[in-house]
């Protein structure tokens, strides 16, 4: 059986996810919306998939599931009239900025019985994958504290980073979903610092460019995330987990695999720099799954839930660093 | 303009093949003739090709350029029918086992003007390329010595040895030509030493399963080759260079990039251990690259005259091995 | 001019420190002070320093210099007693668990002119020495965030946790006095979160086992501490600086530079799992900073204000965890 | 029992023996002789020794060993006087360049019963002991292949290398001797490549700079040494083993464990640039197992025997450069 696809929104990420349905072999792009008529046409020439209102798609029969790549102040309402509709929901994160929508939308959701699939694109990666099995197989015991180490090659545009939901909403949110994942148990509690230290433009817009934060669970286990806008030398995306037997680390990507020695030394390449090149095979993983689910019927990967928790985790930072002191997440549900 | 493909012979490497053609811009794969119709049908169903006759293909008008990947013994025949037939002929090394019989295959293509590329596909893995570039760029100085180490991951069938044209021929090759690309200069002279430690039935088939090589250039630049047939931990694979002003190398792909710390210490994973997981980018880039100097007329990056010097110092190694000597390349050629 | 210097206290410390003594030029080791009579003497017959009284030390023309090896609760009245004796002391860290004492005691030091250098060995480990040199030569830009990793291959006994001062007095200490060292403006506001999760008899003894603590500077630079008691593969022991141009990470100590690949995949020895050996080449170098600082009149590279902002760090960390909240340094001060 | 020596040339080998023998418990160094009055001096200075002349030490009752660190040509007329003499011998290798002249000194010391211990330090650096150490464990199976990468920072001056015995007897030698110790059984060929490429006032003094060799065992195995007077990172010392079941490399020695990330990439300092800093240990350990075996009449763990193998290798590399072929062992001995 195939599972045919269509994509709302046919911007950057759009075009991404239509590239990984083309590789799936169980799924069919047959529609793409996009307001812009440029962006929805690229789709259709590069993936053959027809062009769309999204009111047609939602009243398309042959279409059994959708992928919302739109901008996000459209995904709670979008979500809601496509599970209403009876589409199994793909959406990239985050279901909203607010909180309080978020939860309504969920709401809507588990009312309507519907499928819904939030992206955290990293739960994909292989190598992030290779480390969990690693857990999951016992090799390093029970996991006592985690590390994650997210920096970003540069800074967005502070036009973007106005319309963000900001910095712990926009780039922590992925570590938050991580150490959800890794942890083994939820995060009870939230300390954060934040301040601005590359660009006195991103403190004129409210938000941050650097943080470090330390969740804690009901045990005492500990994840510390260090994040910043801005790394010389690449996006730099690593993990360590230690636990009672031993440690497992998740390592950088560089552009080649050389290394060169003179008389300054050894040198490697830097980082890939881009999200997109870096996470390549995450995201088509990503997409796969959803895909496998809907086909299948098999439980979800990342759910609607998964999106609402990293953002509380978001939120009660924000608490944290405005306030000076430790929060509990369940101040935040 | 694409270019029309046609694939000759539809096992494992004519199977890559098509992948690579399916996922070229500027290529279309029309047709796939084989033997073994089954083979022929899978590649028909997955990449939409016609299935056709050899005879057939040879007389398309709809088609410019094949890819050969029928056994080796009929190589040379099929290069010189399909250059007569006016087609740029893409064909798996080597031409042929025999060195005289290269050599008239290759004269025919030069009287018919013909369009030969011989697959070397190390020569475009992203790794070496990247290693290419920073000797291209001086990073270096001067190239005084190569290191290839080539460690298979276990040896092939036996039967497939006694078909293979010997240990030299169908392994060292690679390394052959990786020399010849990087050294900056024709070898002139070939030193070697060959023996079985991996399996006595090798050696009751007439062939070694390790070796290493000395190749000495006219100015005296030197490369060594290590072989063997069995590396426990994958397909190892490194090349290093060592230059007047500095050195550069090229590292192993493991199948995960996490390192586990234990009591016993630190471990990371094996290397992938298959030639087309290892080589997966290369394969694609090789035919890529066949694709677009087909379409443009920019010279071939490998050619036949490639193929037959690397099969030249295949030769050249037997005949010190066997004879205890120094052998001059200008006695092969 | 030889410095000579009288050792106070021949534990395990205290041999360390003779030998020391021994290997640098310009110094004499001339006594010897310990109550246990066969601790002294065998200081005595392995680097031919004189057996004396703590008094006679004190009273004793031919020493200039005494480091101070006895147990911390000593600490802050021998300081006093030897800076008015003339004495230039060197003091294992801490001066005192007490702030409140050590404030007293330092004041004592600075109206007596006194020489008092505070022990601090990692500051002298010649790769934390690189990193910093390659800070201080402008390598990575300005300073943004540190990430200091620090676990113990295992928990000391519950009786010396129960004397210790507790995790951050105990263990915590060198990485507040490495983050003064490398953050390059002094730390304004402590977030801290603790735990116990190895040894239930820590808990009982009222001490943790893991910590995680954030540091902040008034201009928003940050700090990340990772303490455990447990790590199975060794005494890791990582720094990681986070500019604005570049990062710098210094690496750890494994037993071995070997590494082993089989079928399992690549395997390096564990970490050196003891601070003696692990830093032996650090202890050297600190005592040969303190002789030549008493030589010269060279200021001091750790003094006892070092000792006490480090101390004072680690109480409000101790606030952090019990209030949940962040504590300002000038809180302590 | 403590072990009494005299060192035999102050130069600067001689220094560090001396201090080898200063940091061993049972051993004493009572006497140094050195034509130069200066370089005596410094050694008695430093470490207590009273300067004699040869003849005053060869008659020394409070003498047992003696360590020859004079030049070459006088290697074995020294080892077979104060063989006579009754004294254990520790000697520099080589004991002669002349691989007549060393059957002949060894004939005597094996008449003499004398006690007879050649040095090369590299078989006591802590990390090939580590990897030695592996493959007698068997963590590799079955040793098949070596690969010896041997790379000096930079020629030494031309009037060195006119006395030096040439390429393979000054340098190469000791990747000889770590073959026969790592390749479980004795050489039985050679083949060798070797040219001049950095300096061709090395050529004119009739020597080479730059050399590749193959030696070949009775049952097949296998060892590669690539040498050359020039790497511009500093002094590369590889080794790396392959068995039948894995394999074992022992790694370089940077100047420092630190590692900067910037927009370039990743940068690691140079290696160690000088034979005396790379093996300090190495030398220490050497000098304390001669003691200990003078002391407690244990095995040699290099003997004279050791020293003409390895030159006798020297020798079947010339003549393999020179003549093109295969030299068997048997030819030289």
């Amino acid at each position: 059986m195939t599972v045919r696809v269509a994509i709302l929104g046919a911007g950057r990420i759009g075009q991404v996810h239509a590239a990984a349905i083309a590789s799936v072999a169980d799924a069919a792009l047959v529609a793409v919306a996009d307001p812009a008529a440029a962006a929805a046409q690229a789709v259709r020439d590069r993936f053959g998939a027809e062009v769309r209102s999204i009111d047609a798609i939602a009243a398309s029969d042959d279409v059994e599931a959708v992928i919302v790549c739109t901008p996000t102040d459209t995904h709670a309402d979008l979500i809601e009239r496509f599970v209403s509709a009876g589409k199994a929901v793909f959406c990239e994160k985050p279901v909203d900025l607010s909180l309080a929508r978020v939860k309504t939308c969920l709401a809507h959701v588990e009312a309507a019985d519907g499928v819904l699939m939030v992206g955290f694109q990293r739960r994909f990666d292989p190598d992030f994958i290779a480390l969990k099995q690693a857990i999951d197989a016992g090799r390093i015991g029970t996991v006592e504290m985690l590390t994650l180490t997210s920096r970003d090659p540069g800074a967005p545009p502070v036009e973007y980073i106005k319309r963000s939901g900001g910095f712990f909403r926009d780039m922590t949110i992925h570590d938050f979903d991580i150490a959800r994942w890794l942890l083994g148990e939820e995060v009870s509690s939230v300390q954060a610092a934040a301040s601005v230290l590359t660009d006195p433009a991103i403190a004129a817009a409210g938000d941050y460019d650097s943080a470090n934060v330390i969740l804690t669970t009901a045990s005492g286990r500990h994840c510390t995330i260090t994040n910043t806008r801005r790394a010389s030398y690449g996006y730099d995306q690593r993990i360590e987990v230690h636990g009672s037997r031993g440690s497992v680390a998740a390592r950088n990507t560089l552009t080649a695999r050389i290394e060169i020695a003179d008389a300054d030394g050894y040198h490697r390449p830097p980082l890939l720099d881009f999200f997109m090149s870096r996470y390549t095979a995450a995201y088509a993983a990503e997409i796969a799954a959803f895909v496998h689910c809907v086909r299948t019927g098999a439980p979800l990967p990342t759910t609607g839930h998964d999106g609402m928790m990293a953002l509380a985790l978001a939120e009660a930072a924000l608490i944290s660093v405005a306030e000076g002191r430790r929060v509990a997440l369940a101040e935040m549900l």
